[in-house]
């Protein structure tokens, strides 16, 4: 049987473009005599589609789309996901459901039946869950092979769960007692570094339960801040990962199940490579999918801005991305000297402005009223002023020209709170939100070997971090060495620890009490951060979900 | 029987603060001789707890404070509302549950069973659903009550939602059959503006059905962006509310069921009134649980922030209270006498700071790199450094004075994007971003007519919207008027209807095309934008999760 895979990039909300472009790809899989052509799931309205599925005028365009799929589908049999509305409008009116396209017609629709509610899933607030397998008999030149049906969640199946079973059904087994000789998985399953080793082993230890292959079928594209990374595959009877498409990309694998060839077998990156992949992906397709072509970003001389750079330029074109400086009194002079060696090995225009005459103003407005604080004497205050006139020059920069600007921090900062509301956080993007300082640096000297020279300068990666915004600043001066803090932040945000179970693993306590405190009361910054790429398997933002006026420790 | 009803106003995840008020409000039950004192939903742990259910160190100390409470329970059984951990670990983990203490030991757990999970709830991300009535006898007077538990949406039972069934099961029904003389709702439910004669009729129907008297008892206080208004309420078998407790106050209201006070029976505040106090209640709460005692905001002259120091002083006092006036060369004059009229009037204290200076600073700092814009012209971008400027302004004062930041704006203009994120978007609370325009002029009128005097001046009142970035500047240039706009918004924001629903409800099409275009384009805005104090029954923010990077009209 010829399958083809149809590792889609789905624009959420844009029905009209999803479906042109799933008839074109469906056109291209009869061109390469496929009998099967598998989409991912919602490729015709989009992952996640939130709450445009309450929009009933939307939905009902998703199901006309649907029936003008399945009128164009003739030669193969198409599989691919949409809102199906109930007929009764029954439980929450609509089902995340694929469709079985076949001779002009949807033969068939399976509803899904797990439906995921947790970190960025939301599912049962929007879907109601189905209850029956469906398998289908496809027709191949050796005769009808009878696929079952599956949709993402269905085939997580609860097993590795943080360590317990959440759902009391099994639709996978249902399926294949129903008779599936070949399942399908279509899935939007967000990409977290680490996570495809995780997908294939679940999903292979299944196949070798039941004995039946199985072809996954992932979306691919970012859409706010999730990046689904494909890398779709076919899992054959005895539970091996035969084919494998690209993760990061589109793409239409096409593959006999009898004898697929090796280089339909492609290797997934490793874990630094995926994530600067991720990153890009992510990036890119935010940036288009808002209508903008150009970006703009503050570069400060530091590691975090520079990578970011670095990550717009492989995403947008050079020429897309514009770079600004804004040295203060306390910016060292490597400050704009890493700035624009940066910009020019990048070939990035760089725009320089410095903020001295903006600050004084500032600093004499506001002179009287300080005087009578409390604490007169500079602090974050003073800090934080200079910070929004960045912060403000940028968005002025971003309007004027409309640029969507990139907001450069990392998850480390916002975690602890280390970064200026309205200031540094700044932006349409956090394009380095998720990834923690010492991932920064990893990806920053990735990114150098990966290019062959010095594409971020060396000395932005040796010097001592420091946010500049007084004399003889340093990051250290304020947190723990960033190697103990991203533990710690590991353990406390990722896997939800207590300061007790992380002082177990061997950490200070006063250190561990003081991150957790920090993470804690800066929850107020985090609710108002631009929108961040998640590559961790817990991102701040939609997976993780914390009140603010709260009492807890 | 003697019932107290315990209308409490809980902490989130304060469990010893909340467990310190249940066994003192258990004690003032006893001494007024009740049999029964019950508490909201999750008084324990406090609603809504978001992801710090997640937290098992927390869930522990949660069930540990549920055995002390009951531990000091004698003479009285009290129905209190906490997080029930599963014993086996299974499914979610947890239970939203109401413990039945007596005698010193928790009697029974009631399980929730019908979960929540739309517009702000989100309860099946975080718990099991129980499946099993419980009804327990509680020793009265004239023999034993047998006390049937059901827990807020329990209660709700889908008949109203949305025109259609959500649930499959029936638990008041199943409760009722299990042999209860008396029903028990604990919940917490938000205040929306009109929500609490639907909670009655609702209520009261079900207790006609089965003939079965109920006592439903609300969580009271605000907590981030919700705000529970109490009025718990008592309704006898034939379907009467035959008591009611104070709204958006705390209380333990004791009621003999079988010949209840008429002084027990308030009168639930008209709409406009139960909005005032909800946002007053709301406010104090989210400034005082985030550990302040102080704000600050921005005093332009115009309704919204007059509307907003009113409430503020009112939540506060006077003394926690301070103004700022920015006037710019675009300011008119009446602007800062409006504001010290108001300052005086309210006796709040005001810092004047002009912004010319830095405005002018700014200006020279961006001219060269504007005159290279396509459209050098000013604009937009030239009109939001005015209000960013005076973003950075209040949240210099608010870091350097420890004063919270309340944000002004309104939710007609943050549907349609009419404000400057980073600008008069900054803040810690956007007092009224629940609050359409037309119905903050409603508020203004009505806070002059509650005070007998001209509290808000009438000139604040009377005069044309303007943001006053440019030369004669007004709202309506760049917005429908505010009536037909705010009608346009209630449907397309608050009801979910589609551009040609709202055509057909008699609107013209540009308008609505256009309203329906701001909303969708100006979604990254609110998703930056600060917590919002919901009155409607969609607000902007945790109800209503929109794409950004999304093509759909």
């Amino acid at each position: 049987m010829k399958i083809a895979l149809a590792q889609f990039n789905a624009t959420v909300g844009d029905i009209d473009g999803n479906t042109a472009r799933i008839i074109e790809m469906i056109g291209a899989a009869r061109e390469a005599s496929a009998h099967l052509v598998v989409f991912p799931e919602l490729a015709v309205f989009g992952y996640p589609p939130k709450d445009l599925v309450r929009r009933k005028d939307l939905v009902a365009r998703n199901a006309d789309a649907v029936a003008s799929i399945a009128a164009s589908c003739r030669g193969v049999t198409a599989i691919v996901g949409y809102v199906e509305p109930d007929p009764a409008g029954a439980g929450k009116g609509v089902y995340n459901a694929a469709a079985v396209c076949a001779d002009g017609a949807v033969v068939a629709s399976y509803r899904k039946v797990l439906l995921p509610t947790y970190d960025v899933f939301d599912e049962t607030r929007y879907f109601s869950a189905g209850a029956a397998p469906v398998v289908v008999p496809v027709a191949t030149d050796d005769g009808p092979v009878h696929v079952g049906m599956t949709i993402c969640e269905d085939f997580w199946n609860d097993r590795q769960f943080e360590g317990r079973r959440v759902y009391g059904v099994d639709p996978v087994k249902a399926t294949v007692e129903a008779g599936a000789s070949l399942l399908v998985n279509i899935g939007a399953s967000p990409f977290v570094a680490g996570k495809q080793a995780d997908r294939e082993a679940i999903f292979a230890d299944q196949v070798r339960e039941c004995g039946v292959p199985l072809v996954s079928v992932n979306l691919v594209g970012g859409n706010d801040d999730l990046i689904f990374d494909g890398a779709s595959f076919l899992v054959d009877s005895t539970g091996a990962v035969v084919a494998r498409a690209d993760a990061f990309g589109e793409e239409l694998l096409i593959v006999e199940t009898s004898r697929p060839k090796p280089n339909a077998l492609r290797v997934y990156p490793d874990r630094i490579e995926s994530i600067h992949r991720g990153l890009v992906l992510g990036l890119r397709d935010y940036v288009h999918k808002c209508g903008f072509a150009d970006v703009v970003l503050g570069l400060s001389g530091g590691i975090d801005s520079a990578v970011t750079a670095a990550l717009a330029v492989e995403a947008l074109g050079a020429d897309h991305v514009c770079g600004v400086a804004m040295p203060s009194r306390y910016s060292s002079d490597h400050s704009v000297e890493d700035a624009r060696w940066l910009a020019e090995n990048m070939s990035v225009r760089l725009t320089v402005i410095p903020i001295e005459d903006v600050h004084r103003a500032f600093e004499s407005v506001v002179s009287s009223e300080f005087a009578t604080a409390p604490d007169p004497a500079p602090g974050i205050a003073e800090e934080n002023i200079q910070a929004r006139i960045r912060g403000n020059l940028l968005m002025a920069l971003s309007n004027k020209f409309g640029r969507l600007l990139l907001t450069t921090g990392n998850k480390s900062e916002l975690a602890v709170g280390y970064c200026t509301i309205y200031g540094d956080m700044c932006g349409g993007l956090a394009v380095l939100s998720d990834v923690p300082k010492t991932t920064v640096y990893e990806l920053a000297r990735h990114l150098n070997v990966s290019a062959g020279r010095p594409w971020i300068p060396q000395r932005t990666i040796d010097k001592e971090p420091s946010a500049e915004l007084r004399d003889d600043q340093r990051d250290q001066d304020s947190l723990p060495p960033y190697e103990q803090l991203d533990a710690i932040l590991e353990l406390y945000v990722e896997r939800d620890l207590s300061v007790d179970e992380i002082v177990a693993g061997g950490f200070d306590r006063a250190t561990v009490q003081r991150v957790a405190r920090m993470v804690d009361l800066n929850e107020y910054k985090r609710q108002q951060a631009p929108t961040g790429l998640k590559v961790t398997s817990r991102a701040f933002g939609t997976g993780r979900r914390m009140p603010i006026a709260a009492k807890y420790r």
